[in-house]
């Protein structure tokens, strides 16, 4: 109820500061009998994880997690499944200065309304290094939706500040440091990196994420539509200021006869929808983009207030992403994750009995695993 | 659970189908002693209900709201509020010919693979018409954020189809039948909707929606902060494909510089968050854009599949809006009102004590009421 | 989260006071496809409802329930089932006198503690009147526990006052107006309740209920145990004040020989656990007592303070029970059906998949479907 | 929603298994600003944890707890506090013989059944040992209530067996291993548990638990009324198998003239409800108590069934408690301080702006801190 956990059925409670001892969180609601090890968690955790390249904060954290509970033998039993990071690599002098002054952009300023205290130590609970759970949490769903209904679920860059990046090769996104679906295009941005890096600024970015094999039928009507409960856990990203569904935005000026997508017997014909009608799955591709706006910790002066209501100057120092998108693929994909996996055990709740006996379309003509520009 | 109730403290639990018998909700979580009723809630109903003007669905409705409980002698009393709208203009029989084939871009397919039954009369449960009970319960909101806290939310249309709607005079908002705050731009948009309606088929639009005089503070960090419950708010309205807080998916192109409020003694310089930092409310504005997708209710023919799986065209007769979104406006409003009252709640419930001692700063220079233009 | 819903996947919300217009509940997350007509509803009602016999109170309330959506062609659509009982017999001005003082034993001045002002026609919000709902959304959850899981839920009054019965004749329970199991004690019943009535003053009872056919694997581990959500259920019905499982209070002197359920290939050897064993159901019947308090509502004048602090008397008029636990069996079947229902549908969201191979054992030898006073 | 958290402001999620590495648990939604260390939860956790007389199992754990998060410079901050206890006294070798054959009594057969999958070392997650971060949890919540409400709990052992104890000298409760308000009867106690030990048999045991200083108005009407929360809380702890509010069972023979508290305006002439009318805290004593079942980890041996469903005999080595009602004390403590903080926050989250101008009354005469016996 404080903001902590996310998920009905499947439920994900998050604890950790920044430069506390540990990150944890508690997974509860796994069905049982899912193969399940640490080593499972660690890949994602790797790809989100800081330093992997000069263009992400130089913070040097292995981000290993422990499995502390609710899994026995190699599988899951049930039981809340609990897991630990230890935060190895403070250097929490470096915030000392900010003890008292709200840096402009930061949570510094409505944390202290809030709370009245503050834990300012890298952004103590603010901080994005909490991510790191929401990546472990969401490997345990990922891992379910694929072994269980067969879901795969990727995301990418598709823009970096001003430059789009488009559709080209899925397999390069994890050959580059940027989730860049066009090998063509890294050059370029390492170039534009490297420069903003030097101004001292920092940058926004555009996440695309996608969800294949989704069945049709995952999504509550009204309330917690499974578009809503997907813009709900994107927004929550830290940094987010924007979530789009299928079109997004681009429906504005749309007419109904160019957006409606038609279907056949052999599938739906495009997928303008992103894969949701009436918030509820319909089996074509499930597809979001969320805008991550450039990271408040820069190392240009800005103005601001202190704790005392004067007017002062603050820089940023500590280690910062110049553009936090960048890192931002992998927890997309997680929390993508986890509202599919919630839904997934909230639509068996109700609707274990049902049979239709009406297939799943998906879209056609049929498309390569990662080929989503096509729509 | 199944999608029929928002919020945690404040919740608005649903029910009813568009031609069932009545619709119904009960607003549960109230605080005791607000005046009200049922008139104070008639006002958002009617700037919301259909047969306004020709630019939206012909269909009569009164929707007078009865309040069932809750109320005693001119107040709340902290009992669950009980509220009843009937249905009095069903005409099923419109819908017959739809009752075993997929209105393309509709929840029929959806709804028929999630539960296996469908009410197929005018879209049952998956219908707009729900909306109304989020105006009734959301007025509720509206009147406590107001009496309580002095905050006070607006929204209005700033795109129809292509058209863009400037911000240049609110006072004209509820003066056309658009909400467009720009009254020059009105005759221009009759004609195009004129135009539209005659050619059967339908638009997208874009709503922003305000709330100002929000302390700072409301919001949970993490997984619940007010911006990503706004996101899971807004697009659970029907036809909503995104969602932005502040600037949106303008942040994707910003620099930290830019995009980072700064603050004085005076109040924020600018307001490119929306109002949110950290997931908590800051005292700016809160400001929200919504994108709906054009009704894939029209006239024209399209491909499906019938219950059978066979290749069918479908034609939606029935009555129908062209623009969902011309309606959205006091829909928009309400669910961000549903949000801050929760929050409002949900604050005071962890941090009743909190005295910080700290001015709530808002932004600089002080604007007009509805002024969010110059931001 | 104001207290008037129940459950977590079949959920009941309700809303109503006593002297309102009607009673309302939303039932949401009843699976689709279960056959449900008004009349289902009403043969509880009616076993519930007042004015049936001479014990109890004659407020005469015909408690007609309308199902006002979520039901489509005569069964469940999965859309929230809107239920209204319209009440018809108030009588407003009995309850004038008790407007400015507390009732002792009563909710009045708790209310008007918690909330400052309170409906006091007939107690409002707190008035057994609520217990009305808990029995229609009952209903449903009965209905669909035997049509799915061949699920009997069966309760019966085991004590009034000082009077024990015993449990002879299952048969006969329906066929008297105290449900008593024991037809041999009605009369001494009969004139036991004319004589209190006589006086002017209430008394206690004691109920029993049971759950037959319960599959074992209902219930989750730790706080939400199948035996702490009855007991919430229990204790959420007005006047109760204990609940016991199994031998509940028994087993305090006794030995762990003595307790534990022993097993054979045919079955439990016994049945003091009451069917739950770590919290979850073991395929033995679930058996429940509740102790429900003397009504406080009684002609006799008692001594109390009024709103302005001053001693006063107060005698309570309207028409009331002289032992509310008379017409408590439907309410505890129904809550119990809720706890099971809802228990139901948690358990196979996350264990949808599981297979043990193991038979579901039940007690040995095989009793009648009536007959737990053998265990 | 899996069972593994308890309530809906101040939320407990646990997490861990009696042989697995460690224990923990999430506490969000605290205030921020309490005062707060792990020598101030040590205290309980000291009074729980095994090994402390010959009287309970002699495993040796020290439960050290461990804060990890939510703390800053000795204060919360309103950030989930993360809790962790290392198991370090795992014997899981003596659990091997158990791993095919269900022990009768215990969780083995129905947590067999409901996840196919199961930690038997020391009973997994349905071992009595996950009640250490109850007490943690409890601990915190003990402490916000008494800073900031002045709400003190106690508990003891009321009767153990047979053998029923009366609260003569509440002093000497935390002098004695039993936690027995009558230090006469200790060398009684002391006999039947070395007797019972011998013999290899257990036994039950009842617990009183009492707050003090309670405001009135804490609770909600309906479903989760105070009492109906205490319920759930104390029945969701192992081996509970009753609860009763105030005068409990007593009650069913009880006339209304005797059961009701009057009140005067020097306060309530008696406590038979137990400090709760219409469910909502009266300002009286909360009492509650609770009956525990002998525990069947017993060595004398019983007949069950094996996983391949044939008759076998099984005997409980490991080591275990021949009393579990003996521990039981700290955490009946904790439950109910958990289920009062959590609706301290859900009152003041509806009803902060309430004042009635009357008073809160308690209880008259004056009683002694803790000599409920009187009421």
């Amino acid at each position: 109820m404080s903001g902590n956990s996310f998920g009905k059925l499947f439920v994900v409670t998050g604890f950790g500061e920044s430069h506390g001892p540990a990150l944890g969180a508690v997974v509860d609601g796994c069905p049982p009998g899912l193969p399940l090890t640490e080593a499972d968690l660690q890949h994602d955790l790797d790809r989100r994880r800081p330093g992997q390249s000069r263009h992400t904060t130089q913070r040097r954290e292995p981000d290993r997690v422990r499995i502390l509970s609710g899994v026995f033998e190699g599988q899951t039993t049930g039981a809340p499944i609990g897991l630990l990071i230890e935060n190895v690599d403070q250097r929490s002098k470096d915030y000392s200065e900010i003890m008292d002054r709200f840096r402009p952009g930061h949570a510094d300023y409505t944390y202290h309304q809030k709370y009245g205290v503050r834990d300012y130590r890298g952004g103590g609970r603010s901080s994005a290094r909490e991510t790191a759970m929401r990546v472990a949490a969401g490997g345990i769903a990922k891992r379910y939706l694929r072994h269980r209904y067969g879901v795969e679920i990727r995301g990418w860059l598709s823009q970096l500040g001003p430059i789009p990046i488009e559709f080209r090769d899925p397999s390069a996104i994890d050959s580059n440091p940027f989730f860049a679906p066009d090998p063509a295009r890294v050059p370029e941005l390492e170039e534009y990196m490297d420069a903003l890096r030097k101004s001292g600024d920092s940058v926004g970015a555009r996440v695309d994420v996608e969800a294949r094999g989704v069945p049709p039928g995952w999504g509550e009507p009204i309330f917690d539509r499974l578009d809503a409960d997907i813009a709900h856990a994107m927004m929550s990203i830290n940094a987010v200021k924007g979530v789009e569904i299928g079109d997004g935005f681009g429906v504005v000026a749309q007419r109904g006869t160019e957006h409606r997508d038609e279907m056949t017997p052999e599938g739906f014909l495009s997928n303008h929808s992103g894969g949701v009608l009436g918030g509820i799955s319909s089996g074509q591709a499930v597809r979001v983009s969320i805008a991550l706006k450039p990271t408040s910790s820069i190392r240009l002066p800005g103005r601001t207030v202190n704790t005392s209501g004067e007017a002062v100057e603050v820089v940023t120092r500590g280690r910062h992403d110049p553009c936090v998108g960048i890192r931002a693929t992998p927890i997309a994909e997680a929390m993508l994750a986890l509202v599919l996996m919630d839904h997934a055990l909230r639509h068996r709740a109700q609707n274990a009995d049902v049979d239709t006996g009406i297939p799943a379309y998906a879209e056609v003509p049929a498309r390569g695993a990662m080929d989503p520009g096509e729509s």
